[in-house]
């Protein structure tokens, strides 16, 4: 990539996310009597449902943090986590187990628990974010305290009240890992030392979903990394395989090892490659492995996540590679994504688009979707573009 | 309706239920080793997951069994409705508490359990239809026992695991009182005066769901049958209340109840309404009555029950209205519905159409498809189609 096309991009990604991500998110999403915010949010961003999903509070307290710890100061940021990080703290949490609710209502009263951990994961990036935001060690500690006991849970799901049977077939999902190795890197800091074993639990039992004879990287696996042929065996989810390969791909980084960084880089590319649709564009939601019918009714249709985290995967992996194809990879993203998502009427993106590419679900805000994919994507490839254009200037590279 | 097209109608469903549908599913669903269904079916038959599905197990019970029953005493259909119902009892019920799994493996060992009452519903009618075909009253017994204890649980679904927090909203699902209706047709029979409070009851909360004012039926309404402007109160389910109003069809016809069955020939008629894709053609799976997106993904798809579900209802309604607007209903729907789902290659029936009517899910059976809605709705019609016939004959209408 060169300097002009550096700018041009990052022009793009500013673009965005100042003017048409920000704004929309900053406007309809507060709710100004209850605190936190309404997620649900038509395309106009009318709020269809009042109810508070704690995924959704969670991360957009982490990305306000993040934008003011990283971008600039800005004094309404700051007031747009604290609200959200108020709000939970004082509803999200069962306090007897430290159990964190999935959903709640508009006042901050359950609605409902999942038998997962990952409202868990985005209220302790919440945690950790803000406190950092507004520089208090407590929220860290506390965060850290969170997620060891989430860590105590994670391979034994019986004890967030999910049963077992005896003809389950034991299974280990890459979601799983992958979040809580994300989560490390959001509190560890720049010290990680203590967290190594940690680490490197998540990074070996990720790698065991990598079938790198066959290009692929699975969903669920036997607990040893052998393939499953059952319906949940054989399930691909490129988004997901793509995200996990940049949380990886940061880690190599950090811990200098080149063999988990061709690993990372691999698992960005067959999963794009193999979850392109070539008629249509744009990434599938599930593929099966061995090309039977996925049993999720919305396999083919083309999420806004699984792009944002391609654009960032592969533009990650060019600015490592220097890799011609991996810049090729982001410019069809790329492509897709800005010509489909982006909606500059009202501001905001599109999140589901059916196989054809058309919007399926015109709102912005929905049970899964809130203020995080998109301005974490674009504020990652953005940040990566100054790091390239300076090293650039730095070296008279082109 | 005349009698050439009548006639030309029973042939067609007739040649579809026992040249297609009936051979496909007499082909690649025994399980000769562990007994029971294969039910995960790809287009050709291919078994691409060996796990059973106790909705679906115990459907093809009931089916192949009123099949039996009503056509003729095959004796391939009573060894394969006795394969299942063996499987059935062997492993699906939980005798501690007599709940039912909703999934076990190959050999019967269980993978799942639902948090509904729906397993044990589709338990008693295989039961029941079972007891008939095998002249058995100890099963009839059995399913009328099991009944009770469903019976018990409907107001409050925490003694199925069901949790229940406080930020929830009180709400009654149309599902419930519908299927427990269904299920007291079958095992009631003819003399269905020991259950008049309960079939009294389902009706009452059914009839809660039906908005007259606005021609709908909601999924979801308050205990007192209030609309509720949320996701789930919004929530329109076309093949739902197509299925609901004739299963208060046949009920009007049993108490002569004539209001009753104006209701349930309006529920019918408005769902088609307002189901119905103007554009694409086909009924749509869910729709927001305000307008708003659904945020169900699989929303716009055109799932077969819905379909089959039409096709006896609007006959039905044309059978007891004899209104031209009913008739052409059901034109409409048999036209889209013989134009889409059947598979004259392999035989069965597809169940997964993208809104524009291509085939987006390839399978013939899957966790929520089997040999139940197809072959019913067929069998059904063609029963129905019969008696419409006697009658022209007798009374000279054409």
């Amino acid at each position: 990539m060169d300097q002009s096309d550096i700018k041009k991009y990052r022009i793009k990604f500013e673009d965005e996310l100042f003017n048409h991500v920000l704004p929309f998110w900053e406007t309809h999403s507060p709710d100004p009597d209850y605190g936190g915010y309404f997620n649900c949010l038509d395309c106009d961003g009318t709020v269809y449902d009042t109810r508070k999903h704690v995924w959704l509070q969670g991360r957009q307290v982490w990305m306000f943090s993040k934008l003011y710890n990283t971008v600039e100061p800005r004094e309404s940021w700051l007031t747009m986590a604290k609200s959200g990080m108020e709000f939970l703290e004082q509803n999200a949490v069962r306090k007897e187990n430290r159990r964190v609710y999935f959903c709640l209502n508009r006042k901050g009263d359950p609605i409902w628990m999942q038998r997962k951990i990952f409202s868990e994961c985005f209220y302790v990036m919440a945690l950790s974010e803000y406190g950092r935001a507004v520089d208090d060690q407590s929220y860290i500690k506390r965060a850290r305290e969170h997620f060891n006991t989430i860590w105590s849970w994670k391979d034994d799901l019986s004890k967030v009240g999910r049963p077992s049977y005896s003809g389950q077939k034991k299974m280990n999902a890459l979601a799983v890992p992958m979040i809580l190795l994300n989560v490390i890197e959001e509190i560890a800091g720049d010290d990680w030392s203590a967290w190594q074993v940690k680490i490197d639990e998540c990074i070996r039992q990720m790698l065991l979903h990598v079938h790198s004879d066959r290009k692929l990287v699975f969903e669920n696996v036997s607990p040893d990394g052998e393939f499953l042929n059952t319906i949940e065996g054989r399930l691909l989810n490129p988004g997901h395989a793509i995200e996990a390969g940049w949380f990886l791909q940061h880690w190599a980084q950090k811990l200098n090892d080149q063999s988990l960084s061709n690993t990372a880089t691999l698992m960005v590319r067959w999963s794009l490659d193999r979850g392109w649709d070539d008629e249509h564009g744009g990434i599938f939601y599930f593929l099966d492995s061995e090309g039977y019918s996925p049993t999720e009714l919305e396999w083919n249709l083309k999420l806004w996540w699984p792009h944002t985290e391609a654009l960032y995967g592969s533009l990650l992996n060019h600015y490592i590679t220097k890799s011609e194809d991996d810049l090729e990879d982001f410019e069809r993203v790329f492509d897709y994504t800005f010509s489909h998502y982006p909606d500059h009427d009202h501001g905001g993106w599109f999140g589901y688009l059916d196989r054809y590419g058309h919007v399926s679900q015109r709102f912005k805000g929905g049970p899964y979707k809130g203020f995080f994919h998109v301005p974490r994507s674009l504020l990652f490839c953005r940040n990566l573009l100054m790091t390239m254009d300076k090293q650039d200037s730095t070296t008279g590279q082109s």
